[in-house]
């Protein structure tokens, strides 16, 4: 397992790691399998989208925070519930195919790290998982 | 990693895709492991949930075009944005055990391959992991 | 792959089952790879998020429901369409690390069975991944 390190700039942020998983995987060789992308982290997730196009991350934060309100009236008590939620909703890692050592995803698809209470400094896990 | 071509008929659509990659599974002789389900789409998904009753699907399409309105104002301009988000809470993978060469599904499960932007040709790819 | 059981005891509850995926892991033997935790039910889901301070997993329910009314209207007759469409949104598994026989998880994780349609007896489904 590999572990890389964001930080985060805003409260709440889609941040685009397919570079930085890229790099992971160049530099560890690994030519066939899965990766799998995990963030050990309760007010953050990750999702595999459009990275073309800025303004599809916007709408996805936008949509997200009208579906859960980060002004929203909840039990815990920290004042960030909704990053909580927003995190169970979208969960907490990605599972995508590699070949020759690339990331196989569609031609507009890129991985997102999604800071919902930022920022902060954050960790995203690498696993390498073995295909048959 | 295997890959299944899907032709969507409807704007937004769940297609039940059980069979195809059953038959995928007993093609390729695997027999035990876990299959990941996954599309390279930015306005599409992968959900696992009832194949039996056909309103179940419906009632899960019409629920995810309350919560985000294909009409709605999204700052992407190509009038898709619903369908990327879509896309993002759902998730672009499933991952299914197998066993003996049978998905290992419960009795009401199926696998459905969820169109948000079509009518398309769409492509899903199965990739086969090993257990321990 | 390992099953273990989880009696419910409402209609929407999360249970922590952190322990109990702990335990398994332990029996087996298993050292290195990844967990996937599936459910084969179609009106439950699996969610990793914090488990320290129970009003999250309250808040996660509360919000759930506010988005997908148990008491909408839907085409399904069953009256648990609501759990249905809970559960497609979240998901039927998660995949987390393991090492040194330990789950890897942040610090505020914890594994949690989303029931929304009970009280029921429930399987979960643990498969142990070879990793690279």
């Amino acid at each position: 397992m590999q572990k890389i390190t964001i930080r985060t700039r805003a409260r709440q942020e889609l941040v685009d790691i397919t570079g930085e998983i890229e790099e992971v995987i160049r530099k560890t060789g690994f030519k066939n399998g899965l990766v799998n992308i995990f963030t050990p982290h309760t007010t953050a997730a990750v999702i595999v989208n459009e990275n073309y196009d800025p303004s599809v991350a916007r709408d996805i934060l936008n949509t997200l925070e009208k579906i859960v309100p980060s002004s929203g009236t909840y039990t815990h008590l920290e004042g960030n519930a909704h990053a909580h939620i927003k995190s169970s909703i979208i969960g907490s890692s990605r599972l995508i195919p590699v070949q020759d050592g690339k990331l196989q995803l569609g031609t507009w698809q890129g991985v997102f790290f999604c800071e919902f209470d930022g920022p902060r400094t954050r960790q995203v896990w690498i696993s390498f998982l073995k295909e048959e």
